[in-house]
């Protein structure tokens, strides 16, 4: 009889029929269950790629045509805005809002890390975060 | 006539039939675009931190799984191979594979954070990046 470990930490009371099978269960279910917890970890870090590649294109899109039309790069009032936001997002799916802020502001810091080596290459094509 | 200004720098021979229709074009297509772009990085930016939510929750379970388990809490063949293939996602995203890297130790750095504050409050609770 194979039983679940679960299942005697919860004081079933008849002991293990066969302790070959239980040491298997033991030594086998974490195994698999790390495998899966991986698999979804990566499937996630796959979709964070693919929508950090989609955001820096538009955050492109947004600095040359804030070139195109002289509108000026940074927009404060629009950055506190997303902050909130994203805050509020956080909260809502019980990630910590503190981290979802150093989250954007990492972003940010990488977005001007492009404006500014546009701005060495061509005079006039700039980048913003918003 | 009403006439998209990016027609011109493609060569249409034509002049603008109404000078004002032609600023009323430039005027106001730049702010649309703007939020169109805006409207864009906020979607991405919800999904984001819902894949990161749903990322630190595997995260959380891996921890709980390699405590109950006495499983070694750091992994670095694991660590080495996301490294790899994150950069490889980021490369045929044309996005930035350093980017990528950076990114992926952030969320490291968040990961041992929580593992430090568990650790803090209870003995033998752990959480790892992978």
């Amino acid at each position: 009889m194979i039983r679940n470990p679960r299942q005697d930490n919860q004081g079933v009371t008849s002991a293990p029929a066969d302790k070959t099978a239980q040491d298997a269960v033991d030594q086998i279910n974490p195994g698999a269950e790390l495998a899966g917890l991986r698999q979804s970890i990566d499937n996630i870090d796959m979709a964070l790629v693919a929508m950090l590649a989609e955001r820096f294109r538009c955050t492109q899109a947004v600095g040359k045509l804030k070139a195109r039309y002289c509108m000026p790069p940074a927009d404060p009032a629009r950055e506190k805005q997303q902050i909130a936001r994203l805050r509020q997002l956080a909260s809502d799916a019980k990630l910590d809002p503190d981290f979802a802020e150093k989250f954007l502001n990492f972003i940010i810091r990488e977005v001007i890390r492009h404006h500014e080596a546009i701005a060495r290459q061509q005079d006039g094509v700039t980048e913003t975060s918003s």
